[in-house]
């Protein structure tokens, strides 16, 4: 029953707002929201977040958040999949929208697997043709930062500051892999992202 | 507004039972469902399917569906992600709750968008170290098959019509990459997984 706590509060059935219980459906395994009265099952799963690590030369494209969670904390382009898109369609959208830079997709980078948020994080590196962009409405700020300038001790989400820790050491030995991981809560990391 | 019409209904709010709006929230620029009484913004997105491509020597592992939608197709074993998951818990516990296999993961294999029933699937490669396996519930019949035992002209998704394809191609010139990709509608594809 612990992960049913991760999943948001359903009080009422939205397809006709009677009250919904919490119980194992007849042909199911695990506890989910069953309406009393029309019996819709409503079935809750984990979000995709999905983003860029766009470079140009040899900086990173990089956005200081403007909103909550993480209010003025730097983060990498990225936010939720929409219906109807494609990953990589919804990776160039949040980079257009966060940062305003339209950017080359180069493949898939990160896909990190956050279970206690019940998150999935996509990251796909890109390239900047130009260094055009722009602080979107949740950004406070825009920037192509160095290795040096990123302010590791301000990143926004473990996820990112993986990603880009990932970058920087593949982009030292001459070859990006796909990293595929997990990232538990911060009270059992003895480092922010060990 | 096209998207839109691709998440499910949703005619009251699922928190305090008041009828919903369509409508785009002051700092949004897509129609969501927002409660007319307490404002709760109700957003829907992609759901991830997980699943393994298992091998025991040269054959797979698949299942025949017990379950609607594509009742006695084949498939690999995979299922929605549940909260609280890792991308390879989940695909450790679809392949146990269909094929009743206990299997050690290879690695993320292929990623696929499927845009107009927003979803994405995971499969991750992995090995049967016995060909232990028994039908869950949601399958028919399980078996190890060959390339030439597939029914290719039964196969339940063209996710797993392609995961299998990439597999055996991969498998003749003797490289596993990641492929990452979109699955269109049938209706726009010349032939059953162009």
């Amino acid at each position: 029953m612990d992960d049913f706590r991760l999943c948001p509060n359903v009080n009422f059935c939205s397809l006709c707002a009677a009250p919904v219980v919490v119980r194992i459906p007849d042909d199911d395994n695990r506890p989910r929201h069953v309406c009393t009265v029309c019996g819709e099952i409503h079935y809750i799963n984990p979000k995709v977040v999905v983003g860029c690590l766009a470079e140009f030369g040899d900086r990173i494209l990089m956005c200081r958040r403007a909103i909550e969670p993480r209010y003025g904390k730097w983060t990498l382009p990225a936010g939720f999949l929409e219906c109807g898109e494609t990953l990589e369609a919804g990776a160039l959208r949040e980079t257009m929208e966060e940062a305003g830079a339209n950017v080359q997709l180069d493949g898939l980078y990160t896909m990190l697997s956050i279970p206690h948020a019940s998150q999935i994080y996509v990251m796909f590196r890109a390239t900047l043709a130009e260094p055009v962009y722009a602080a979107g409405t949740e950004s406070l700020e825009v920037a192509l930062l160095s290795e040096a300038e990123i302010p590791w001790e301000e990143i926004a989400f473990s996820t990112i500051h993986r990603t880009l820790r990932h970058y920087f050491e593949d982009r030292r030995r001459g070859r990006f892999d796909v990293h595929v991981g997990e990232v538990a809560p911060s009270h059992q990391r003895p480092l922010p992202d060990a």
